[in-house]
């Protein structure tokens, strides 16, 4: 059986997991105050061009959109966002347990327009009754989003103007920022989500790590005795290191480069990726491989759905893609390999989802593709 | 340097490690429906000698005290704690963010009394305004304690007794479990907490996993839509099988039996406890292991306390040893060994706290003692 | 000037008022405890049909609504409601800051349709992950909605069918009940209301008196220790008699009777009202004639608009009409009545809500309409 | 029967109903956005001494309580009180209904001490591990206390000292105000209480009106958006000129003046306070004259009660008499009279509580006394 499920179906990456192996037995302090996790900060807040950030690792996504707009909305405010939004459907309600609306705005392909919101905000504060009302306090997007599109450039950037027009903090959950930012057509660099959004996080579990996502901001101030406000969530982790290791494998470019010298056959992921220039990856971390390497197999996946005349959904630029499926190709493609519907199936063809990882191997994609 | 600090410094067990190394690489569903954590909570049930009852993994302590509170109290309930409770002094305010008052008592020895409950109880129940007081809802409490003490059975059937009489869940919180059920002079087992608590949880962060804590109930009824609260909470882990793998590793009779013989060396805990005679050994799982470990250690040191004359601070059987250091020997050994002052550094001499766990070896505990 | 802004501009009726200033120096117990209180819940259930209900009176509606659902939702429950819906709109995020969702769906000129329940229930449902989702706990509408529309018993039958298939609780909130049940071609009862929902509430504060809502419920069952949850919201109100008083004054066969005999000229509201026959009259009580007589203005007005050939913004058979007015019409018309726009000011024409109540008199409309 | 149970068994004092039905027919915009509203507003931060401050009216205390505290603290902070404080004890859990930890310390007499708040504070960020802990992040007292006890001027400008040296708001529970500001040996006016606080409430429900809190502050900073949170909290008064309307009388000196001049039969208070001189009164607000009628005949009671050797549970100055009454004299007592056990009635003696209001006459406690 070949997995085309989702992404979080392997543990973590080997290089990850060896690090955590090599540095099991060391006695650290807890809670995050350690020298993996201080130097994993540096590492991200270096490759985001951010000079007084501040970085925070939590566990897992939900908890993180959680935590993090628990400290952006005030009591009674909301927070925009799409209707699809995975805060607005898939969280079991944990924005509103915090107490805050989450104020819904209809997406396009899945992306929040920023008229949509300079509409909505200018309606808001225009109306007399608005005291009766829940203020909008915080914007939420995802990249890439739900759907698996993404924002251009000259999309965020409006949206930051619309935010900084109304003084709304831009929050990005990146708990696939990986394969966004090496999908097909992008030109949003780490960078840019880092100096665009108020706030943004650096999603592991999906990408590489057991588990774990990383909080990164460029306003601290923001985010007052944070280290608290995430204890109350439960969602701190007493031996923190495990985050720090884990990130600092992701993001080191030393250790990238000595691995693929030494020990490439430690990485599946490093020896199909050929065709990387080695000028290009005099800088790359594993974060970076790890997005190519999906995104390279979900566009020859793409291309295979393209040629044999399916209908995509949508049509996506990164390691989810989307396609229309008659009933009886479904059935059998079943046969051979584990995927999602996408909602209910329908009377003669349903849609569902193949999704790439940094675990899936070129064979995986030709064995699916020669079932199709 | 030698480290006594806490138990949670290191990684995870070897031999939990291992296994996660060993099932890496398979792909599972998510979010704990996988088969190795089917394993883990059938294993746990069946040392617990509960029948239909239900285990649910976490990633850590504060929220699955959170959590678990969260279901067994109403609104405006309130649950009954010691005032030096965990989740009344070092949660963050966790109880309280769920909407929930602790009602604290005084401890005894850091130990909740049968006599103090049922006079708070019914004081409350015997004032005729106490529809505006918070209603106790349940009772709290560890075992271990705080203070490293551990509850007799007498004293847990006392708790149960009062519990049934007022309808009050009684949930034990057992971080440290493992060190109290091998606590020097303990007459409590797994079962009899299994069978005296409405709910409780197993520790795996400080007993021998890179984290989680395993929720066991013999009540399922107690906690309907369970799973949907602990996504609310944000506590769900995506790649739940990595608490399944590892609790696995801590419950599996035939994994210790089978390592004990192929690999001792694996463990470095197994080599020093040679002692242990092998029909007890017959149905050993790694967790009593771990736990005899770090309480014959433990012991060891407490025992050197003794024989030099230093004050305890109170007499524990567990793990954690409270000692009271002239000043002046705290800073001579704080040159050699790691440990943490237990409050404010007195004027002459200073309470401090020394942990042993399952990576503590003996040649640290010798070379402690050597310097005392 | 004359006023249609809204249903809360006055104070009390003149006749509940009276019994404020009567009963004024009378030392009674607290919270509700009281004579007057007790005479007023039977009142009401006798007049609702209920046998062993149970009535709990608060201060206003926001906070009626917030504390009802509450109670009738569990912490990771949502409540179906239509996109409209004053909780979802006006209430300041009331219902989330309990920490609940509300689940919107399209209204029907205002209204919920039991398909529309059914469908997103079912999907709901029949989803794998809907543990990750918000469980529909419970359904909100309103009588008369926030645009004046009413369901008919057949809709708030299909309603009831719906939310029994799926075990939903419905409640109702009747801010402006007087109104619904005296609406032109209402086939709804008092009783129906009573019978077809959970619990609902009688709106005072639009009807007749100072402030206070009643909540009535057919179901204690679902309100275990309500009391205690009402003091938690602050809604508890010291001198509970007030709102004893003012709904026994609201819901007296005999004071409305000997006041219409003894002291007419009381009541501004019975003067006007003659054509209402002798045995219609036998069993009314205030509150009934409150209804009449803000509904027989209301659509002595809304027959104006028809006559002049305004467009209406929708057809209310209630006591607020929503018409549509040129904007030189609407400016003059502002020289002599005060009442609120719908919405933004239209280039051409905009949107106005004209509204009556029992402190609307015949003059004020006859006025109003010599303007039109 | 003569009625010494507590301070809100009748409904308001004569003057203030009397401007109640006075405006009853009068139309206003809602939400306390009216004439009346402001015209109170202003006359209360006149007599504050405050020139940029603001005032919210709500219901009542509990509620009260609830909003000022959830604006005061962050989602991570809780608040310092007596173990006694009404929060702490009879408020249902509302406080922690926000989400907001109550952090209590002993109290003297049932006040706070600066000292002890300054003990916790440092004790508080002296420790390391404070990020687990909950921030004091307000201070909450009673003026009177619940025991009726009086904070002395220096006592509360220690007070807030410690609140500037922590940056701590300081939040006065004034509830029964009037009958501190009166009470015997004060030497606290309103001015130091609005100087001396961040906020404090003037209570009405217990002082004169049927209902209504006056929240008064001279840092409105601190207080963004309040009118919005109220809203939420469900503490909106739809006719809220209701509040503007009583707390105008109560602090409108025209309306004494006039009062007492025209129409003295109009207020039972004013008559029995003849030895208060001319001069005193040229600036007397019926609020002044509810407090000294209280106090005086309290003292009166209180006099009584030591003349006859009673033991007094606690000696207070203000409007709240705790005795212990031998069990005979209780029982004879409570045929003439109803008053409160103060805790459980004990094998011989019994503490009990009477309490006198604006609307307890001179009859009445001669009554009274008659009978000990």
């Amino acid at each position: 059986m070949i997995y085309f499920d989702t992404d979080y179906m392997e543990g973590a990456h080997p290089l990850v997991l060896r690090r955590l192996v090599e540095t099991n037995s060391l006695h650290t302090v807890g809670y995050g105050r350690d020298a993996f996790t201080a130097r994993a900060k540096k590492l991200i807040l270096d490759r985001c061009g951010i000079d007084n950030g501040e970085v925070y690792f939590l566990v897992g996504g939900t908890q993180t959109n959680a935590v993090v707009l628990d400290r952006l909305l005030d009591h009674n405010d909301g927070v925009l966002a799409t209707d699809t939004a995975h805060i607005n459907v898939h969280e079991a309600g944990a924005i509103e347990s915090n107490g805050n609306k989450i104020l819904t705005l209809p997406g396009h392909d899945g992306k929040l327009a920023a008229k949509d919101i300079r509409e909505y905000v200018e309606t808001f504060y225009s109306d007399a009754t608005n005291e009766f009302m829940v203020r909008p306090g915080a914007v939420y997007i995802s990249f890439p989003t739900e759907l698996g599109t993404l924002y251009s450039l000259d999309e965020l950037r409006e949206l930051r103007a619309v935010c900084d027009e109304f003084r709304l903090p831009l929050y990005i959950d990146g708990a696939r920022l990986a394969y966004g930012l090496k999908g097909e057509g992008n030109d949003v660099t780490l960078r840019d989500i880092a100096a665009l959004s108020d706030a943004f996080y650096i999603g592991g579990t999906k990408c590489g790590t057991l588990f774990g996502e990383a909080i990164v901001t460029r306003r601290p101030d923001l985010f007052p005795r944070f280290a608290s406000l995430i204890k109350l969530h439960g969602a701190t982790l007493a031996k923190g290191r495990l985050l720090g290791v884990q990130f600092e494998a992701l993001f080191d470019e030393a250790l990238l480069a000595e691995t693929t010298i030494d020990n490439d056959s430690a990485s599946d992921t490093s020896a199909s990726d050929e065709n990387v220039s080695k000028s290009e990856k005099c800088c790359e971390v594993l974060y970076d491989r790890i997005g190519e390497h999906a995104i390279r197999l979900a566009m020859k996946l793409r291309e295979a759905f393209h040629v044999r005349g399916y209908k995509m959904l949508i049509e996506s630029p990164t390691n989810q893609q989307f396609v229309i499926l008659p009933n009886d190709k479904l059935d059998s493609l079943h046969k051979v390999a584990s995927f999602e519907l996408w909602g209910p199936r329908g009377a003669t063809e349903t849609a569902v989802r193949f999704v790439t990882d940094w675990s899936t191997t070129e064979e995986d994609v030709d064995l699916l593709i020669a079932n199709l």
